[in-house]
């Protein structure tokens, strides 16, 4: 008896290894052409930067990621919401938007109601190609201290000598539902950020920016990683030494670091933490 | 050739599905109708909900988890105790009982000793149907401390302006087993947690109540998340900007984290962290 | 080509599937009878403990079980040492010692430099029949500092008012090596431990107590989470209410997290964190 | 009957110890003798140490390790840069340089920036075989702080009262690009280094050096770890004692630790956190 069990079990597990090699082309999997103009390779790895971002536990159940279209400056692509957590969107979840946040082809899908981060910071900051919005750990207690988040190593240079916050009850009063879920916050938002790489959300994230995905999936993960020091450093006391104008000005080359999250996150289920 | 690939990759992801439900259902394996008026997939779900919680950290190898019986308001369910940690709870193990937390059907299994922080809480609040008794980590450090647990970030806004703390010497003195054990301890416990939705027991950990066994387990989670966020921004000093009375009536949209925490928990061996 | 990997790999990963099966067996695998008088199920609990121990973040390549022999008080079984990891020891890496830390049955192993902690503990505290020595993170910060380590929650309640701090440096003078590598050493740290259940090692880590291997260990883990909770709460500043006289006499049932962590460590390997 | 079930683990075990040691030879898959009078066991051992730092979060997608060329001292050993992060190093990828930094054998292989920190160290301090740069998160806060990280427990001896801190506006003055990538800038950090074994580097990480990879590798390790309980007994407030000069010139055994390190490298997908 035991031997028949062991037998299947054997069957089921060859088969099931074979299957698991299936994995990454089923993220790439796409029906019929969905999106005019956007080629597979650029909805997957947009899907698969969201894995990449849990993987970095900047992003949990909630945050999201987008791309400006390819092809049409006034278009974005973002996943769909609903039940669709981070770690589960494929190339087939990527919906189209104009930068009014209407999505293009709807077909009852549902939508991020925060998706107005994305297309007003689009409106105004033609430099900007992709935008994280995340719930991250690191930069929560910042959003609602005074002390300000700030470039405390080379890795997150961008962060120069402050990021702004933008503070909800600003231009919504004190009653408010803390979410950038209309046009109008959408924009007070993306003023806030004005000309920087990240705004921290006051009590709930931040907005991340970058010239394309791979920068903004980087500067995500970074500003959690210096916001997690500069707390550490804070620990020790006394002054820190932060970087200066010239040394926040520095490039920071990431090819290392993406290809190796890409290689990770196309292998292992996120889930699978 | 890529069709043919896409079939049998169709096959064998199907075997696997196949093979991987078969998990979930040893969950919910049932030799008899244990029972009466519970069908298989809500006992299913709160076993599940044992699991989601030891993934999220909240749960160790103590905590339970319960919910008011979905057809008698007189009674609830939860997992019965011994050696059996909440990383292993199924479906099996759930156990009936009234609302003085006597077992209905005993059978000589063993029972949580702190039941009765279950039973007390249904019977004083008709609200709740979920209840989530836990040693998390994040919580304890503020059950000892006169520092308010307090909402910080959106996602926790039903901490509201802060929740109360049981001090368990208040009606047990200072020679006390620090067990919410008897009838009475829970009278006491429910009293001071009143209409909140979560209450500190000093020394000891939280209970976590809501709606729905859904909303009792994201609370559960984001009282630890919240917990940890406080702790951390404490440690910028200076003065922190909490959710205002307003903010924090904010309804927090959850299924997409609950689908996520069900679909993880029902792969993953919690064991394997 | 690329077919004939495919049933290649398949082969290979069935067969791999039936051979980690085999592992747990492989655990107390005995060629022959090693230890007069000490059953296989007893060398493999305590090799097994050692995993506990890792997968717990208590051990790390460093530290060490024992228990006292189950038929002779006068000696005690432990681990050899050399290049093996804490993750990595079986029932057959285990030796048997005389009270003064002298190996019974040598055949050319190499031993812990510090055994001595171990056999000078079971000369003096005949209620003690398990040993731990480690580093764990927890408790290092509280051995340099002067701030006791107290119970801050009730499942350390075996921490009481506060644990003795063994500094080297009282008998051994300023030129020492911090390591408790003689009888004379030994017997200082005994000294210092008295009737209590953890002493910490200054600089060093900490060797814990108890009855029973089951308490041993738990008592381990828990000084460590103790430790770093109450490293939390001093972060929110105030007073914190330990636990009082009363409140520190309470018994801990561990059934529970011994089942679930044997269950864990017999499963996984431990070195894939 | 158990015999049986012996022998057929014994088989099962021999086929999956030859599928796993793929791993490794995939490791040191040499398609051709690449370098000169350095055997294979040496360049697979400097690919594994990439893995191993990764393993304990000393290395992420930045950071290299080298180690002096075992038959000519005046070369040193490295892995190319370009898009390989650490996780993926193989003996392959190991390239050969002279003290100036310059590459041996180009053939259009991308190179470290950083690798001036290596090849200038090797010409000041003849006693080094092995440096390791890393931009480890426990070190950072201190590379920025006023207080000197010390070696606060016994397995980070070696870091004494105090490892110094490279400030690189020192000599490259405020308008710095932040990397040692130049052999004048690698030259002032070796002078700062000096004698010690670590040299932190403000705003950036550190380089650590050995007198073999092993050494190199358990410092740069454990001096990470002693930042991290630093920072923890900061939080207790109040004196802390550290190693005073005859306890920091403990010799430290770490054959076990490497050996473990190793093993778990070996087998282990890093990539697989």
């Amino acid at each position: 008896m035991k031997q028949r069990m062991l037998s299947g079990s054997l069957a089921i597990a060859a088969v099931c290894a074979a299957g698991l090699l299936a994995v990454p082309s089923a993220i790439s999997q796409s029906t019929a052409p969905m999106l005019a103009g956007v080629d597979e390779p650029t909805l997957t790895e947009l899907a698969l930067s969201y894995r990449i971002l849990v993987n970095e536990r900047v992003l949990d159940a909630y945050g999201h990621v987008s791309i400006r279209h390819p092809k049409n400056p006034n278009r974005f692509l973002m996943a769909r919401s609903g039940e669709l957590a981070p770690a589960y969107v494929t190339a087939n979840d990527i919906m189209e938007f104009d930068l009014d946040s209407n999505a293009i082809d709807l077909r009852g899908r549902a939508l991020h109601s925060e998706r107005f981060i994305h297309g007003e910071i689009y409106k105004v900051r033609p430099d900007v190609n992709a935008v994280v919005h995340s719930h991250s750990r690191g930069v929560i207690p910042f959003s609602v201290s005074k002390t300000p988040l700030r470039a405390i190593f080379h890795n997150a240079a961008f962060l120069g000598d402050g990021v702004p916050v933008y503070e909800i009850r600003d231009e919504s009063g004190e009653n408010n539902d803390m979410l950038v879920n209309t046009n109008a916050k959408g924009r007070a938002l993306a003023k806030v950020l004005g000309a920087h790489p990240v705004v921290l959300m006051r009590g709930h994230g931040d907005a991340v920016v970058g010239p394309s995905l791979e920068v903004a999936v980087f500067r995500a993960v970074y500003t959690d990683v210096n916001a997690n020091l500069q707390i550490q450093a804070a620990m020790l006391g006394g002054p820190i030494t932060f970087l200066n104008q010239y040394e926040a000005k520095k490039r920071q080359g990431m090819e290392r670091t993406w290809e190796a999250w890409k290689r990770q996150a196309s292998k292992h289920d996120p889930a699978r933490r």
